[in-house]
């Protein structure tokens, strides 16, 4: 974690603090923030300034183990109840992030699997478990990017929409892992990035993160996508998920199921790269899956410096969309690409 | 005219004036100007005050005839130099528009055509000839807007893109009108509005002049119009249009071409209102019409109270995209409906 590049969140073990990105800031300022109580990193989760299921999950398992580290406690028994506040309190900064919890439970129980140990033995247990969670996703990134990059080829033209990039992950990102790894090896992608309105990650983040890079990158608005294919630039499209049911359908950043309808008039390969660990056999479809409806405010007044729309105005603000599983080419996993009919190919994979 | 209700332009013959409708400083304030210098008239139309394509063209043709009234030459000859000086200016307003040359040549052939009259009597012919374009370019609308409202039910949800409406023109505006009209009639239709990334057009001009007729608005962003039309909302597209070339292919905002295609995945019919003066029989298909690129800090800087890029990235900023004609139910013109075969049917429709 050394070299000089982007990374969302880190350990400063000999600090005692936790050191991230503040992604609220972007692309305007390149701030990273030394955070060591508590309240500075509950806050950095609830104000976005980590964000990205896997960042946000990395981040909540290293704030745990800070907290844990900090117990005076020499008996197991008081070091685990000081463990669970500590663990609840990270918990409620965003009720309703999914890695936020799975990260403070995978913590939490490692620290059972260890009550036998001495304390200080305990405190080094969650650091190694807080990094396994960290390099874990490195890999399943890293994974991501390889077996997308199969699909590809030197100088594509390259679509993606919202931010599934580095600095949502410990690395590469998902949707821009294959970008990283063909940079790496000189292979002149050109990449459009959506905008992506409302929230904008994508010229905001995706852009500024791929620029860092080097990487050729334009920013579009969303609706030019028929116009940025029809001249003939986009050879895939590739984007995040952040919910896969079990035939396929794919939730993800709401403009996405345009993009992919469009996308198949044109008939350019379309790719949902998501971690299995995204991948919902439970659910069966993606009417089952729930939308979030966001304030309206953030179409109307959000960034502007006077209201965009009339007052009283309604406006409807889905946070995500459902992609068909029609007008997807195949599912990228860290454990291969899955193509259709996923009904049965992604039951086969996530055996594996 | 003297009606309360949205107007982009009208003379105030008594004062010596135009009115317009700054829409520069929509929604957030509605301020009339009044108009009296032939410097302000020029700025109006250079700062986009008034806008829209008709609009500019009645403008520009109340704008000629108050220079006119102001000359003193009492001879043909003296009056028709000071005119052509005053033509000119205006002209030069903005480089590229279409109507605003028309109109001009239009006030210029009638003060041609009553040479042998005093000029105090060429005056009067002036004014009639501006009052006869804004009378015809409403007369249009509502034609269109009869034509269109055939084709839709009462209580229908109906989506638009950027602004084609009543400010843009004499009134009713083009794929409003029917909705307007509709209004009259107690339709109840809910309609959605794109924004119109990247200046916003959509919730900035048509959220605001159909929530102030009272109709049912919601603003969505672009992306966004798979979603909405697969939760059912929408039965019927209705967009302007720029040009439309002999085989129906039809040039507007860019964006249009994006929700065109996926109307057509989820059948709901796509309708273009035109004009009969927009349709180009000369341009054989849309891959003949040039179509302009604009500056990329109207993505990455305009509206924003801060850098929405980062320094140095490219944004691609195509300002129209051409809807081919296969995705184009119909196109609504005030002559009537026509269907495809578009190149048959708008050759029969141009000869009527």
């Amino acid at each position: 974690m050394s070299e000089n590049r982007i990374c969302a969140v880190r350990l400063d073990d000999a600090a005692g603090a936790m050191i991230i990105l503040d992604q609220t800031r972007l692309p305007g300022e390149v701030v990273y923030l030394t955070l060591t109580a508590q309240e500075e990193i509950w806050d950095a989760i609830y104000r976005l300034k980590v964000r990205g299921a896997p960042a946000i999950g990395i981040a909540a398992a290293y704030g745990v183990y800070l907290a844990a580290r900090a117990i005076g406690a020499r008996d197991y028994e008081g070091f685990a109840a000081e463990f669970k506040k500590a663990k609840e309190y990270l918990a409620s900064s965003r009720p309703t992030a999914v890695n936020l919890f799975w990260a403070l439970d995978r913590m939490e129980r490692r620290m059972e699997a260890e009550k036998a140990r001495p304390v200080e033995e305990i405190k080094a247990s969650l650091r190694e478990e807080a990094d396994a969670i960290c390099r874990e996703d490195e890999e399943v990134c890293r994974a991501i990017g390889e077996n997308g990059l199969a699909l590809l080829k030197p100088g594509m033209g390259l679509m993606t929409h919202c931010n599934a990039g580095a600095i949502a992950t410990a690395r590469y990102g998902t949707a821009l892992a294959p970008m990283y790894l063909g940079q790496e090896r000189g292979y002149g992608f050109k990449v459009f990035a959506d905008e992506t309105r409302p929230l904008l990650q994508g010229s905001r983040l995706t852009a500024w993160e791929l620029h860092e890079a080097g990487i050729d990158v334009t920013v579009c608005c969303d609706g030019m996508c028929s116009n940025v294919m029809k001249n003939g630039w986009v050879n895939a499209v590739l984007v995040g998920c952040d919910r896969v049911a079990a035939n396929g359908d794919a939730a993800n950043k709401i403009g996405t199921s345009t993009l992919s309808i469009v996308a198949r008039h044109y008939g350019v390969p379309f790719y949902v790269c998501a971690p299995t660990s995204t991948i919902d056999m439970a659910c069966a479809t993606g009417s089952d899956i729930h939308i979030e409806l966001r304030k309206p405010e953030e179409i109307t007044e959000m960034w502007f410096e006077k209201p965009m729309a009339p007052a009283g105005v309604k406006a409807y603000n889905p946070a995500f969309d459902v992609t068909d599983a029609e007008f997807i080419t195949a599912i990228i996993t860290e454990k291969g690409v899955v193509y259709p009919p996923f009904a049965d190919n992604l039951a086969k994979i996530m055996k594996k």
